[in-house]
């Protein structure tokens, strides 16, 4: 059966007719400009929008029609017919020769048009055994199937350029920071592996949605299945299903694809609003970590200094189209009943933004990494400061003198008040002074409080040593990119 | 000063020429086309969205510059003709004959080039003693004034199509439901008066953001004020806006005044989902209260009783465009450092969408209200199940037994328990069978039970008596229709 | 090292000495009630909140205790006395009788000083080679893949009840809608197995969750890795982990399991809010089409016919409970610099609140289903309008009479027009009026036009045939309840 | 009326019972411990949350009883033991004596219970003409009001220590950023007054919230009014509302001023944030601009530099909070059909929390403000950047050349961009350099590119000026502080 309800009777012409006859301006009050029948065309027509999903609907209604003719639904001859009015179909889109009309409504009834319009009244045995409501499920799922596979890429491109930077860098300090205080010194790879870590889970949740969502609703109609024989396999298989839906009802109201990507998608907006804030933070006057490049920032013409980081701005801000498209399908969902509803309608819009939205940021992303100039001497020169190995002083009081730790931890605390209270950094306070606090400390101890010694020594798995660093990015390499 | 970080420096066609070095697909990876440039022009340009504001950055330059003649700032002459060339992009952008150019990136740009084109070097002038920070602010107040007025006037067209359906209805009889289960009669005028008061609320919150954010940022200049001797209170004036914002910093990263017309618009928002909500549900088969017209529904060529309320539908999902846009720029102003960042061009998208679905949805609502038939059979007997008006009995006890109201209801529900076992409803209950459980029941009783004799006693203030509700229909023209 | 920053050196005695000196109120004004050190403790301290992670904290201080012993790191005889006093505060806590000290702030402190009052200064070496970041990073995640199991449980005891009551619902017949509207004749266990379908994929994102989360941070310290030789393969294994995670600076940083889980949690919560919804529809006085127990439901002691169904009203809304935690979340994670911010903290507070929440709506759910009951004739007579086998007819004008689809629909368009002119039913219309417009048509047609027929027909994989839907029922149970 | 719904009649004692008999565990299945009653109790009961609303509840039922005396409803002597009982229950509750009980489900019924123990049967009379419905609404109103008040007197406890604040620094010089760049010096206390400025439009909205709000829903009964002569100008006077709703239906459903004050209460939160994430950096060891006080931070016992800013950290956090409780009741009211639904009952409890956490986090900045240190010497520094003043130099170029300001402005880059190739600031570029580029320039340019000569001349209204910031403040205090 047809569900074609988003079919209206009334002809678009005696309809503003009619609004011509009703005196619309005064009748209508407000703001909008147009009669009633302009205003049902605006909230109800979807063309602008799903015209995006014009190869997918194609390539459903190609395998359908395979399916239909092996069935012996329809003839063989009706079979090519509509094959060979798909194909130029095909032709006139990808030419960019194809026109949407407004009056067909929606992708399916544009393309079910045009079909009839070159092979005549066989066009009508196209629609045989399905709805628009699981046709537009399956259009919709091919699309974002592959929109996701291209994410995936992205993902990965950005994080190529993240670990050739890790390589870089292996050995390279900064302050490792805690509420954006300096805790202990890190090297540079190992921060920038940090962010691989997160965008390997976020294609670790896309392809799991993938999966998910690969399921075939092609066949089950309006809402309720169809009378004739079809083979769901068939189109199962032909479209790259993993299988067919299991339920119709659940199939042609289901936009969990939807959702789930959504969500994930905001995670992965969040990992990029964090890289975008340390980018910004590290090209602002105080710290001038990093130096990024004049194609992804803006200068000002009068002062030259100036290096404002605007795509790592917006790749900051950008999160909220993700969470907002989410929020917005969420609240269009609640409490919809079985089976489909024409709310649903409203699930595409904020898809298609939060897509266009991710493959900008990530390639910007991508670049701003790619040109990206590191200042190694500021780095470590931020994460000389007095105290930042203080940690490692107690670890060895721990390691060498076998205190227990919470005792190590307070002598640490007293040395490191007694240097500051002398207005000198733990590595210039004299033995003496060490020993006034912990007699059994030796001169072995300054050794232990550089900042190679400290980076060196974290070598347990997942910590932040050069040695350790080098090993990560291998894996890192090998694990997300070949 | 101008604040010019949004101008790259970089020539376009030189760093197009470098994309084409760089090998551009191979090194970019994933999906984005384009090189870094190409990047960095579709995140970063504005043009596209912000062109909306070309009548508003007209204005706000027209005002800049009077003031900049009479403050002396600017010559006369100069003056003169920087007005001249403003007027005649007005009039190419009136008749959409203006080319908006990508190179220019935003709206303001777009325009100075214009005048630039149009009267030469003294076009340069013109920027004197502001900064694009402090326009983008003003023009974007400006619009957005400008739409919550358009917005109040559509609101108050739905107000009237529902106080038009009121009054013919006053005495309309429902079922009033709490729970979704029939609880006491009401009138059908009573309920739309519900949706009025609502309404009438939505117009008041954006009637005091409208009044809040009415400070004119001009004159704020980058961030920190201007050193020319500029009249802040003449461009004030010219502009409508009622006083001039008190500190600069505040008035280039400010985006409250967004912030609070998308809160106003989402609960508004909600307000038509409730409504739409209950159209739905009147019109589904089950209930068939009312029928909704052929403009704001859709039919089905083979169902011909099917009138699918698509309008309806919409109008009650879209409600998550606004929360979505509230969201968003949430998102996008949380934990921003003063002043201006680049975040903050991410402000323009979410309004603009809210502001266009809204009008919309308000229209679809108008135009459902005005077309919309009431079963008033169907209604009537919808309420007349068989102890809608139990609630009356009890008060009756009150009343006139002078029970206490606890115990008066305790009596109620036996009375209602002995009727359900005997299969009837109250009023087919006999005298005897009541006065087995309260004696001093006469025959007077009965009449308390119609439903008629239900709604006219609820006459107390904003109570549902037809009475009252001619009265409130009365003061609802007066305050919200005039 | 120890990230110690949680620990306030100002002991709290003199600070709130110092309160006192200041004449709090006057001082800080407003509405709180309490000096500086008071805010300070009530912002800062989580012990309130994280206390239920006892038994994780307990667990993982094990593991951890023993993975020092083998490795040297601490003595056998500190380990063994540090195990046995872990143990004791774990009776402690599973009989009530630790006492939570405000004070101490955390669950980790709290803990780690009741070890100390146990056992002395050796307890100082239980936080050897570990911080508290990492600490409650693991804590975090054993609770919550623990309350993941459990909720998939919960998931899975609502799907047996919808299969159970599917199983007896195979061939109960009720209308089935689109827009709210009779579109097809459906059975109500086809129905009932759409919502099992959903919860499938609900526990398939539970488990992807799980999956992704769960490796081990133990080892990852403050920030940056740890000197001592540590074993994380010993303590993932002991805990149940799959692995370490890979970088230290993520292992403390993230929070994606939570938002992942949140993100779950709401598309679940939207599955809930659509079942509520039809519960709530299905009960009110013009449906009846199921009743709910009065466990589940709250009368009116004056209307008995009253059924509010307030637990599924609950359940509906409860969905804005999930999408508010996960929104929660996004903003607290929004622009972080790595690593660790005491932003983090604001982490459980919604993980909690959502588990709570969903832990009851799938209570509630699974004993609305398990008590409810269907009243079949009240479903099919609804189902029973005139028109809703329409579709049938059309099917049958393709498959009997080689009809093209499209065509086939118009000519059902113009036999049930004329049904309706005559205000006839389909299936009363007579075989002369039907074939005044198709005059192929027989006798034949009348059987397919029937409910019964037409359900039986849509056996199609994943249709509303009792035939199909008894091998579903099957499916379900197999693949689902075991 | 009363409407009754939310008491079950079904007795807690018996359904355990039945819940016994059931064997619970196995077959509710999953988490939930308990059995069918202890859900619904779970799910249904309010005691725990709105047990807040305790003399809210005593006010409204006391001007509820004087009420019914005036107008004859009930009896002046039954009158007098009902106020009489009321203030012994108030009494109760101040001393914490009042025993809350979950079986009487919300604080509505537990009163009126212990009402009946203390007086009798008599206590059955205060409910006549009213029901929980417009209880609950007048309730919660009464509540929210007066946190409003308390909110308001806390913001503005931040305004003044800001003003104080901003009033030691008038002339206090530190670098004026946008996107995070030094862009133009400006003055400490203009920048405090500018978030002055975003308190007062909170306390604006929070205003317009308090004065819409300000309409007594009692006497709207369950859902249509009463049948007693009610007086509903006499509890609107006694209860401080400016005027009875005028609606029954949408009084009992409205819960817009709930929604009103979150969206307000989330822009406060994103102006804490803001603020926050400024302290947070200018604290950072790259910044030191401030210094917060021990108070307000955490210290590390080893790392005795470090001030962690826990409580700014968190208040940046907490406008998730906030923005989640806005998007929760969205979704709550998403769609609901009036009049009441249970649904509703889920407002208070994010309403609640965020009123505290936001009473919090003004204690919290204020205290931080309060106790601040500002390094005086370090913003100076930070603000004497090469070329901070370029734009001063382009203004000059302006008004005493009566260059164009775009031409100036290309001018004056290039100046910079010389300066800059030798390694010099423009201060220290020599005149006849300078002459190079822009021959009519003389030594008096030099006066115009100190910090404190461009800050002196930005004295516009709303400029840095230290004369301006001087009246700003004054400004500030009379309209903020009084």
């Amino acid at each position: 059966m047809k569900e074609s309800s988003r079919t209206p009777e009334v002809a678009p012409a005696s309809s503003s007719q009619n609004d011509a006859d009703m005196g619309v301006n005064s009748l209508w009050g407000g703001r909008f400009k147009g009669g009633p029948s302009e205003i049902m065309r605006q909230i109800n027509a979807s063309i602008d929008i799903d015209q995006r999903l014009a190869m997918q609907d194609l390539a459903g209604s190609t395998a359908h029609c395979h399916m239909l003719v092996k069935q012996g639904i329809i003839s063989a001859e009706d079979g090519s017919q509509i094959l060979e009015g798909l194909a130029t179909i095909g032709t006139e889109i990808a030419r960019g020769e194809f026109v949407f009309k407004i009056e067909h409504e929606d992708i399916h009834m544009n393309i079910e048009s045009r079909l009839a319009e070159l092979i005549g009244p066989v066009a009508g045995r196209l629609h045989t055994a399905r709805s628009r409501n699981d046709q537009v499920a399956t259009d919709f799922k091919l699309w974002l199937r592959e929109e996701i596979d291209g994410l995936n890429l992205s993902i990965q491109s950005l994080q190529e350029q993240l670990i050739i930077l890790a390589e870089a860098h292996i050995d390279t300090i900064l302050p490792g920071l805690t509420h954006m205080q300096a805790a202990q010194p890190v090297t540079l790879g190992h921060h920038l592996l940090a962010y691989v870590e997160m965008l390997g889970r976020d294609r670790g949740r896309l392809s799991d949605c993938r999966a998910r969502m690969n399921e075939n609703p092609l066949g089950s109609a309006a809402l309720a299945g169809t009378p004739y024989p079809i083979d769901r396999d068939f189109t199962t298989r032909a479209l790259g299903f993993d299988r067919p839906t299991a339920n119709s009802l659940d199939a042609v109201s289901d936009r969990d694809f939807a959702l789930e990507f959504l969500a994930a998608a905001t995670i992965l907006g969040l990992h990029l609003s964090r890289f975008a804030e340390e980018l910004i933070i590290w090209v602002s006057d105080n710290f001038r970590y990093i130096q990024l490049s004049d194609r992804f920032t803006t200068g000002s013409s009068i002062m030259p200094q100036k290096r404002n980081p605007d795509a790592a701005e917006l790749l900051r801000a950008r999160v909220g189209r993700s969470l907002a498209a989410f929020t917005n399908l969420v609240l269009v969902v609640k409490a919809l009943p079985l089976a489909y509803a024409k709310d649903l309608q409203e699930d595409k819009e904020p898809v298609f933004a939060t897509v266009d939205s991710l493959n900008l940021c990530l390639a910007a992303a991508t670049g701003m990494v790619k040109d990206m100039t590191v200042n190694r001497e500021r780095l470590y020169r931020a994460a000389f400061t007095g105290f930042i190995t203080a940690t490692d002083l107690a670890d060895y009081l721990v390691m060498e003198l076998k205190l227990p730790f919470r005792q190590a931890h307070r002598v640490t605390g007293e040395i490191v008040a007694l240097a500051e209270s002398l207005g000198v950094g733990l590595t210039e306070l004299p033995l003496t002074a060490m020993q006034s606090i912990e007699p059994k400390l030796t001169e072995a101890v300054y050794e232990q409080l550089t900042l190679e010694s400290s980076v060196a020594k974290r070598n347990s798995f997942g910590g932040t040593a050069p040695e350790r660093v080098k090993a990560a990015t291998a894996a890192a390499r090998k694990k997300y990119v070949k």
